[in-house]
C-alpha cells in the first residue's frame, strides 16, 4: 500500500474540518465506495468524531420527514447551529435512487454554508446502504457539524438500525392512516425520544396525539430523574412548532449528559454501527473476487434443492472468515 | 447428536405433508428456533419443496395489504386451491409482533383446512425476521400448499429480499398518498410482475392507475414473448376485482413456465434465500456463547472510539469463520 492514499485522505478530512464541503463529499464518496483513500482513513474519521448531536427522523412513509427535517435544519440555523443531514431515499434498495419531490425543497439550503444534505442511495445490487450511511454519519461528526440528522424510513429492520445510532430518535407520525401505520407506531413507541405528529393543523391531529400520549401513558411514568417522552404537533410546511421540537431536542441532550444516559447511548450506538456494517460487509464479501465463485457454486445447489439455503449461508460465512484467517496466518509466518 | 430429533423432524414433516397443520406449525417453530429438529429437517425441507406457486406481495403501509391477500385467498379457495399466507408484520422489528387489525380479518379463513395463516415476528432483538420468514416458506411448499402468499411491507432491503424469493410479485398502491409513497412505487417498479391499485374505489384511483401505467410505459413495450405487466383495480373489502387478480397470477405462472424464465426466477430466488439467511445468521453467531465475549470487546474499543466500526465488523466476521474452520480442522484431523 503506498503512502499517497493515506495522506491524500488526512488532507480531505484537515480541509472538511476547515469548512469545505467538496472535501466533506469526496471523504463520503471514497468511504462509501471503499477506496484506499476511505478504508485508510476510517480510523481517523472515528477517532475525530463525538461531539455532534446525531438526531435520528424516523416514521411512516408520507408523513412529511424530509420537510419536517428541512424546517428543523432552518430553526437549528436561525439559533446558530451548523447542521448536516443524512437522508436514506426509501426507494433506494431497488432503483438506486430516485429522487423525491420532498428533497427539493431541501435544496434551499444549499447556498447556507451552514446545512450540509446528502441523500444516500444503494449503489449496484448488493445494497451498502446501512454501512454508506453510517459512515457518511461519522463523516460529519468529525467535520465539526453540531447537528447530523439521520432521516430514514423506519420500517425494516436495517433502517431501524441506521435510527439506533443516533442520541436523540424522532418518531413522527401523522393523523389518519390506517390500521398497520398504527402497529409501526407501536413498533418505534420504544425508541423514541420524541414524538412528533405531523400535519398537525389536520382536524384529526389531536386525536392522533392523544392516542400516543395514551400507549405512552400505559408505560408508566417516568422513574425519578427519568426523561418523559414528549409528544409535539408540527406543520413542516410552514414551521409550526418546530421552534418547540428544537428545544426538545436540546433539552433531550442535556438530560442524555445530566444522566449519565450519553455513555450508555453512545455504546448502544457502538452496537448498531458494528451490526450495520457486519450486515452490509458480509454480503459485500461473498460477492468479491476471492468469494465469487464459491457464492455461485452455493447458488447452483440450492437452486437444484441438493442443498438447503441455511447449511449454504452458514458455510459461506465460514469461508470468508476462514480466507480472512489464512491470510493472517500466512502475513505472520 | 441423537437420532431421535432428525426422526422427529421426518415424522413432524410426514404429517404436515398429509395435511396436519399443528404439524406445519411445529415445524416452522422448530426452524425459528433452530432447534436440532429443526436443523436436522431442514435439508429434507428444502429437497421436498418446489411445488408451489409462490407469491410476493408488498407495497406501503396502509395500503390494506392483509385485506387484499384475505380476499385473494378466497377467490383461490373458491377455485379449489389450497393456500399459505407468511405475513410478515411492518412492527415486529421492534415490538416482537403487535396485534394487527388486518390480522383479525384473516381469521375468518382458520376455520378453513385449505388455508393457513402464519404470522412472523421478530424473536428477542436480534432480528431474525429474514431467516425465519424464509425457511417458513419453505414448509409451505414442502408441505403441498399450492399457492404461498409472502406479505410484507416493501420498504427496506431485508424486506425486499423476502419479496424476492417469490415467483411473482404483486406491488399494491393506493390512490392519493404522498411523494415519498410515489417514490417508494418508483422504486419497487422493477421488481412487480403485477401492480394493484388496492382501494379502487376511490374516486382518485383512476389517476394513481394511470400513473403506474404512464412508469411503466417508459420502460417501453415487451420484448417479443415478454411479460406485460398489468395493473389491476382491487377493493379488498368487499373483493372487486379480485378475480381477475387470481386469472394474472395464474397467466404470469404460465408465461413464467412457458417462456423459461421459471429456471431464472428460481436461481434469483436461491440468491435471495441464501442473503436473507446470512444477514441473519452472522449477527446470530456473533452473540453466541462462542463469539460474544468477542463482540462486547469490539464494542467497548468502539465506543472509546480507539477502533473504527467498520475495522471492529471486519475482525467479527473473520473470527466467526475463523472458528468454524478451526472446528472443521479439529473434526478432520
Amino acid at each position: 500500500m503506498s503512502v499517497a492514499p493515506a495522506s491524500h485522505g488526512a488532507a480531505l478530512l484537515d480541509r472538511g474540518r476547515a469548512g469545505e464541503v467538496a472535501a466533506i463529499s469526496q471523504l463520503i464518496t471514497a468511504l462509501e465506495a471503499r477506496s484506499d483513500v476511505g478504508r485508510l482513513i476510517l480510523g481517523d474519521v472515528y477517532a475525530a468524531g463525538g461531539g455532534a448531536h446525531v438526531v435520528g427522523v424516523t416514521g411512516a412513509p408520507g408523513s412529511g420527514k424530509s420537510t419536517l427535517v428541512g424546517a428543523l435544519a432552518k430553526e437549528l440555523r436561525r439559533r446558530g447551529r451548523t447542521v448536516g443531514v443524512i437522508a436514506v431515499d426509501p426507494s433506494s434498495s431497488l432503483s438506486g435512487g430516485a429522487i423525491l419531490g420532498d428533497r427539493i425543497r431541501m435544496q434551499e439550503h444549499t447556498l447556507d454554508p451552514g446545512v450540509f444534505v446528502r441523500s444516500m442511495s444503494s449503489r449496484g445490487r448488493f445494497g451498502g446502504v446501512s454501512r454508506a450511511t453510517v459512515d457518511a454519519v461519522a463523516v460529519l461528526d468529525a467535520t465539526g457539524w453540531e447537528v447530523v440528522v439521520v432521516e430514514t424510513v423506519g420500517v425494516g429492520q436495517a433502517e431501524v438500525e441506521i435510527v439506533q445510532i443516533a442520541h436523540t430518535t424522532v418518531v413522527v407520525s401523522v393523523p389518519g392512516l390506517g390500521d398497520e401505520v398504527q402497529a409501526i407506531k407501536a413498533g418505534l413507541l420504544e425508541v423514541a425520544d420524541l414524538h412528533v405528529v405531523n400535519k398537525a393543523d389536520r382536524a384529526d391531529a389531536s386525536k392522533t396525539i392523544a392516542e400516543l400520549l395514551g400507549m405512552l401513558s400505559l408505560a408508566g411514568p417516568p422513574a425519578a430523574g427519568g426523561w418523559a417522552v414528549p409528544v409535539l404537533g408540527t406543520v413542516g410546511l410552514d414551521g409550526g412548532g418546530v421552534p418547540e421540537l428544537a428545544d426538545a431536542l436540546d433539552a433531550h441532550l442535556a438530560w442524555l449528559r445530566s444522566s449519565g444516559e450519553l455513555v450508555r447511548r453512545e455504546r448502544a450506538a457502538a452496537i448498531a454501527r458494528i451490526r450495520a456494517i457486519v450486515r452490509d460487509l458480509v454480503l459485500e464479501r461473498m460477492h468479491d473476487p476471492a468469494h465469487g465463485r464459491h457464492f455461485e457454486a452455493a447458488v447452483d445447489e440450492v437452486t437444484a434443492r441438493r442443498l438447503d439455503p441455511h447449511t449454504a449461508a452458514s458455510r459461506l460465512i465460514d469461508r470468508v472468515g476462514a480466507d480472512a484467517e489464512s491470510r493472517v496466518r500466512g502475513a505472520r509466518s
